[in-house]
């Protein structure tokens, strides 16, 4: 079986661009009245996998909006990634778990084996106790958290720390590092904000040309798309995944909504063309 | 509705201990065969919460040993959670989650309004962002993680970091500080490892006597009681929890498993007691 690397490098030049649709599907924001009788979330994201599907490299539903409901919403996010899987599509499990040992084991097995998503993202707090265990998943992606594209990432991940040899670095720079040396069954990536093209500039320096960044922050939340691919360096090796969520998912609350979430996605994508040279 | 805080001081003063029981209920662990016929993660974590609902503050499920099932496992977290609620005991989701904005508000729904939690952990990666939505949920308890128990937390946490006034502290300070800072809803907590008494002294010194430390480690990983109560200025008032999982859960594999359980919980609430002068 080819690695999520392989798969999302073959993808990307297959849709020619790096786009990954974050099917963060809010309950309350669902066009109801236009899906099937079955589950909202699992017809609506159908809807937008099959819309989408020849476009986007891959899927990335965040746990949150899933959990919020309970029973119901974890078996909808289990149903959307067998969909996805009988496509052959990679899919990320976006709930940046950490925990360590066997805890973090059990979540490998929760989105990696018992529901069959092909990459997950987590949380460096704990350190590469919560990493380890995923090294046994050479074929999977785990992505890090390295550098967030929120406000408040300044809080913690650009703090000031002490090198061993007694110069300084942001704590950002120092997790990249990491990502690096702890990518030792070459299955790690890198979540970085595309709202802060100087600091993805500076990771995918520490990272090098191969380890994939995932990057949030297009779109809703103000990134530049054609910034964050020059200074991603991003390639068609699959080195860079950008992930759109509301902007495609609700680009129509009509009954259009897919047809709508087509259009945004395929005119991110011919942007992502232009910047190849496709 | 009394707070989070308020109903473990009153049950801190109740037991006479701080005692928090992780329901850490391995599926490939679990005494199948002495079980009634329902699933067997429910009918486990029912057996032992029967068996030790008077020596116990509260009770803490990880969330990882129910998602690595699917949708039958969360199915058990959300039955396990929805028998303590009946029974008024306090129930902590050991989730750690963390993300921002909206989609933390979608964590905070899932586990203290859909799924009937008393309280959560949090991991602090992403700053502020991740603890600001649980400011609407004054009544329930949000326990950020400062210092874990594990030991690759060197990694990040211990990071020596600057502060703004050219001074120096580790980032586990640092965080604990901010802990401090922001809990202007008064329903924040502290993760600290039992593993470590002097950080434990140190954070506490930080946080004040009243924000309530919840302390991992104790038994399998190590953690002296003792040292950690008088370390952390365990009180009455409920400003402590320490956790314990295994070596209560797994005390027996035989039919006795629950009374064995029962056996050694009192066994740690007789020497809190014995340290409370009770």
């Amino acid at each position: 079986m080819p690695t999520f690397r392989e798969r999302i490098a073959e993808r990307t030049r297959l849709t020619g661009g790096c786009l990954c649709i974050g099917l963060d599907s809010e309950p309350d924001k669902l066009p109801r009245e236009f899906l099937g009788p079955g589950d909202s979330q699992v017809e609506f994201n159908r809807a937008i996998i099959d819309a989408t599907k020849d476009l986007a490299v891959c899927y990335k539903p965040n746990t949150a909006f899933y959990e919020s409901r309970g029973v119901e919403g974890f078996a909808a996010l289990e149903q959307t990634a067998r969909y996805l899987h009988s496509l052959g599509i990679p899919a990320i499990a976006d709930g940046k778990r950490g925990d360590i040992g066997n805890t973090a084991r059990q979540y490998a097995k929760a989105f990696l084996e018992t529901i069959p998503f092909s990459a997950v993202t987590v949380n460096p707090y704990m350190g590469e106790d919560t990493i380890a265990p995923f090294r046994d998943y050479p074929d999977a992606g785990i992505f890090v958290l390295c550098y967030t594209s929120n406000p408040s990432r300044v809080d913690l991940q650009t703090k000031t720390v002490r090198k061993k040899d007694g110069t300084a670095e942001a704590m950002y720079q120092w997790v990249a590092r990491k990502i690096h040396d702890w990518d030792t069954a070459k299955n790690l990536g890198a979540v970085v904000g595309a709202t802060a093209p100087k600091e993805l500039r500076d990771i995918r320096g520490i990272l090098g040309p191969e380890i994939p960044i995932l990057c949030p922050g297009i779109g809703a939340q103000g990134g530049d798309l054609e910034e964050t691919l020059r200074y991603g360096e991003a390639s068609l090796d699959g080195n860079m995944l950008i992930n759109v969520s509301r902007s495609v998912l609700f680009a129509s609350r009509g009954k259009d909504f897919a047809e709508a979430a087509r259009n945004e996605a395929a005119e991110i994508v011919d942007r992502m063309r232009t910047y190849f040279n496709l």
